[in-house]
């Protein structure tokens, strides 16, 4: 096979038409009706029972002859002679003649001579009359006047009268035998099973979910759960269970291959193994120039190419084949690429087979928050964000933290394709985004800032927050922006923000020390004058920011310029992203003084020199103060201080 | 205890506040990241390792020192010494000097040294410069015009600059050991997995399902797949399964207890049994005298009975406890009345005890496409069906086959909620339809009429179609009242229509009779002037209505009455709504002689005897013409002739 033939990209669409003719239909599979919610019927099931299977009272009452109750009312019962009763579940064991009624249970079966019933209510017993032996219905004209009734009397007065059929179900009448139950297609809901019940079916033919394999390859990935060697550059393998819940939620059967790591017979043979088992293949990170090698000898023994590379962002080394028996499509290995991916291209193959349709809730519509800009000249599928403005209207705003970031998935909620044409969405456009899945909701708070550990406790309290470490200094700028609804700022900041005041604490921050301060670090002047190794945060934290200042004053004291005291410092320059970072390199013993707070280093057991309290603050967007997600943090800051007061955690 | 202390009926509101006072919540589960899609988690998820772990290579390329790219452009490259290579999943085993570069693949380990990297696209490779024994930053700015680079050379050119940290994703900047990763109360979708696998975390802890104990009562129930004795009243139990379904749609476990029937005993059992492995006990059917009894002394014994009676209906008969540790409620036992009760009451509960929100789609608006009265001034729950008017709007209608029929429950998509002092919905009217399940659609096409063997294969090639057999002649008074898309009418109908045929076929109808016709039927007068027992169809059918028309005829032949000729007929008055239904009674031995179709007969591997050829027509509301399954099914009916012909079924 040659691989030049791909010379030119496939167009999206031409993707999305290669992937929909394969069959990835499996069989039929057989299942109990208690796991029958949900799965799709192959054929069309008839009624081979009346139901109900017999002529059947609908109330508590008594069963009898019609005719025998003609020109009853309450003031002229008729009266009838009680000669037996019949419960559900019995067969009746006697006829009711002219003149006579049976006692019958709701349910129970009507007996044979009995065309009709009255409901209890409309009823009454009595002794029988003492005056002659005249059938009941003749004694019904003469004894209107009779002793008083009674429950246990061996006779019934019916105070109304009914017509043939009145309060019977016939047999048949609900569903009769050979009338068209459940069409082939039906996805069997609660009510279906209602009707399968009633037909005493338990068991019914559905459409196999589609099994999908999935193949991940490169040598540095590692199962979650194992242990991983960072030193060795081995990282968790994100596709794997990602892709697998993604196929679940469209209705297929994932299969998880052992990893075949970089080499290529144990690639080869994996690749086989998963194409004799599954309807579809899916490998990821295998468009790499040696696993591409592979799957291309794969499926030169025993199989097609059909396209190789799309011209789409991301996913253009994308592969679609057959493999023997079975549909084949290669995803990108980033995570958030090989998400998009699937949902764009190959999830609506799964659903096609499984018989699923896409859930209406799996698209949402919204506005751009922000402007974006995209000049490359590919169709695009951007990972977005949402969230709800002070109207409750939908917004959406760009996600991107780098293709390898993990975390740019979990903070995307979904994803915009742009056309190739498009080279600006201007804020305020209205765009439609593809839901990662059909439960994904925009985030009740979406804030950003400090990653606080007070905050954090608060953010536990509500329901589904999102919540964006970005530090101080960037959050300002996002909520001068006017995309998140809160920022969350700590130490001093430059200017004033148009924003409300939701809530302010302190911390208490310094250097963090080995257990005991072995050391004997006492503040900043140990770090300028000492060999001590320090880990610092970046200058987008608040607590840089307080060190900074803390130093301005420090080198003023001690009458030396600034740059010369930070110059001093073995490790300044050194700043880490997030807050509990430094003190872990002390932990790992690559440092011997971190920046940090007393809750972390008490947290971490780490020894503590205070150097300072910092003020920490809520600020809100103030179009977005009547959003019920703001007013339930403003709640919980004005109602639980103790979950800011560092004693209160965990 | 005292029954009598629940003298008032409670409100459906007070009904629901008891129930929410219950406590359903189960415990905590712990779950593998491979079954943790969809279930919610109970306690946050902090990051207890930096992804990446290492400084990680972005792309394929060069590892290098930034400082000596400075400068260099496609005109004059920096020539760097290529000193190793390195691997995604290896552990670097070389220094990067000054000059020196290291190829690296995407993934990969920085080595210690290099700060930096370069894209391949950006470099080439070339022979060491012979020169001089410079070191190749020095090189740089001579060599420019130096041979031309080759792929395999062992010095690197390096044609942009880059600045420390290019291309470099380092240790902990996608996520920060320490970090808050999700919180509590996090349903899990694939893109949580996908954060969760790369922190390595493969199990969860997530909110318990709560366990729902379902107990029926009632002799007559039977489990669908066991043998059924229709004689003495037995009905397959629709409850249990439909109940069950419902449960785990609302995110919880059901567990089916084995059906108690009336023994009192067994059923005390039973429900004790139920209230100490559940959090929730359902019963339905118990709400009878008798099986309340029952309920009444387990709860005196080991609870305490919260509620009895709701001033709703249907559902009046609700009961609300606690039973030992569980909570308890009992439903009622007619299938739509139980489901509607459990949809309204105890759906919410459970939702709420899981953790699961009610998904958007549980609830849609419609206007009523009838009028509906309502007089009884107490809460009702109407159950409805759905139907897409020609501008695709949701149209609702009552359905109400009797509160016992399962039919109903088919054909209903849901409830609506009606309160007491409305006692008359015009058309029109805005409604709220609770779906009885998130899955349901209204139907692509909605047809009302004759049950018609090859409109049936008809109906099984379209998507989710509904057709209600009701007969012709309640068929084309619904089709006038302009509720359905679509009646099937057979045989001579009184007065013309204001729709439009969509196509039309003809169907041989007769006498159906024993395999061989050992009676020798030949047609009407075998009937008239024979002992033979007939079943006739009811006057709601075509062919009833062509069986009338025959028979006048036949009876003006023979200069005669058609009242004589029809009371000569024993069994003429018994009609059966089903088409198939009168040839089963011969089946039966019930019969001699049954009105039907030659199809029937054939299929049945009976005797037919013709007496004519009847037309079926389908005709279309003339508004609902441009509506998709109206134009779909159009498009069958002319494309697909062979579906309507008698030899082709089956």
């Amino acid at each position: 096979m040659d691989r030049k033939e791909f010379r030119d990209l496939a167009t999206p669409a031409e993707a999305q038409e290669t992937i929909a003719s394969l069959s990835l239909e499996g069989g039929i599979d057989r299942v109990p009706l208690a796991e029958a919610r949900g799965r799709v019927l192959v054929s069309r099931i008839d009624a081979d029972l009346d139901v109900p299977g017999f002529d059947r009272a609908s109330l508590d009452g008594y069963a009898l002859r019609a005719r025998d109750t003609f020109g009853a009312d309450e003031a002229e019962p008729a009266r009838l002679e009680l000669v037996g009763e019949v419960h559900a579940g019995e067969e009746p064991d006697i006829d009711v003649g002219e003149g006579e009624a049976v006692e019958i249970s709701t349910g129970a079966v009507m007996p044979p001579g009995a065309d009709a019933m009255v409901p209890v209510e409309r009823t009454d017993r009595a002794e029988p009359d003492s005056t002659d032996g005249a059938s009941s219905a003749e004694r019904r004209s003469t004894d209107g006047h009779a002793a008083e009734p009674r429950d246990d009397g061996t006779d019934v007065l019916v105070r109304t009268s009914v017509a043939p059929g009145d309060n019977v179900m016939f047999a048949g009448a609900d569903v009769a035998a050979g009338e068209r139950a459940l069409g082939p297609g039906t996805r069997i809901t609660p009510r279906d099973i209602g009707l399968l019940s009633a037909l005493g079916i338990e068991e019914v033919p559905v459409r196999a979910r589609p099994r999908v394999g999935i193949v991940s390859t490169g040598d540095e990935l590692v199962r979650p759960g194992e242990d991983l060697d960072a030193d060795s550059g081995e990282i968790y393998d994100v596709n794997s269970y990602t892709i697998a819940a993604g196929i679940e939620d469209a209705g297929g059967e994932a299969v998880l291959y052992p990893h075949a790591g970089d080499d290529t017979a144990e690639l080869e043979r994996v690749l086989r193994e998963a194409a004799d088992e599954c309807d579809l293949v899916l490998s990821s990170g295998s468009t790499s120039a040696s696993a591409v090698d592979v799957v291309y000898r794969v499926i030169e023994a025993q199989g097609e190419l059909l396209l190789h590379g799309v011209s789409i962002k991301p996913g253009k080394p994308m592969l679609v084949g057959r493999l023997a028996d079975s549909a084949y499509v290669g995803l990108p290995g980033y995570p958030v690429s090989a998400m998009m991916i699937f949902r764009t291209f190959v999830a609506p193959a799964i659903r096609e087979a499984a018989g699923v349709p896409e859930p209406d809730t799996a698209t949402v519509s919204g506005s751009m928050a922000v402007a974006e800009r995209y000049t490359e000249g590919r169709h695009r599928l951007m990972p977005v964000g949402l969230l709800t403005d002070g109207d409750g209207e939908t917004l959406v705003y760009p996600v991107d933290k780098g293709s390898g970031a993990t975390t740019s998935l979990a903070e995307a909620d979904g994803l915009v394709e742009i056309d190739p044409d498009t080279d600006y969405l201007e804020a305020g456009t209205d765009v439609t985004v593809s839901l990662f899945s059909p439960e994904v909701r925009p985030p009740t708070l979406f804030g950003v800032g400090e990653d606080d550990p007070a905050f954090g406790r608060l953010l536990d309290r509500l329901e589904n927050p999102r919540h964006l470490s970005v530090g101080t200094r960037p959050a300002a700028r996002r909520l001068r922006d006017g995309v998140p609804d809160v920022a969350v700022l700590a130490g001093p900041t430059d200017r004033d923000l148009d924003a409300e005041a939701l809530g302010a604490w302190t911390r208490e921050w310094g250097l963090i020390v080995r257990p005991g301060n072995p050391d004997d670090v006492e503040g900043l002047a140990d770090l300028v004058d000492r060999d001590l190794r320090f880990v610092n945060r970046t200058s987008d934290s608040g607590l840089r920011t307080s060190l900074e200042a803390t130093l301005e004053a420090f080198a003023t004291d001690r009458g030396r310029d600034r740059r010369e005291v930070v110059e001093a410092i073995d490790g300044f320059d050194l700043g880490l992203r997030a807050h509990e970072s430094p003190a872990r390199r002390v932990i790992a013993g690559e440092a011997d003084v971190a920046l940090g707070l007393r809750e972390t280093a008490d947290r971490l057991d780490l020894g503590f020199v205070r150097l300072g309290d910092q003020d920490v603050r809520a600020l809100a967007n103030p179009d977005r103060l009547e959003k019920p997600g703001v007013r339930e943090l403003r709640e919980a800051l004005e109602s639980n201080p103790a979950l800011l007061a560092d004693d209160a955690y965990r």
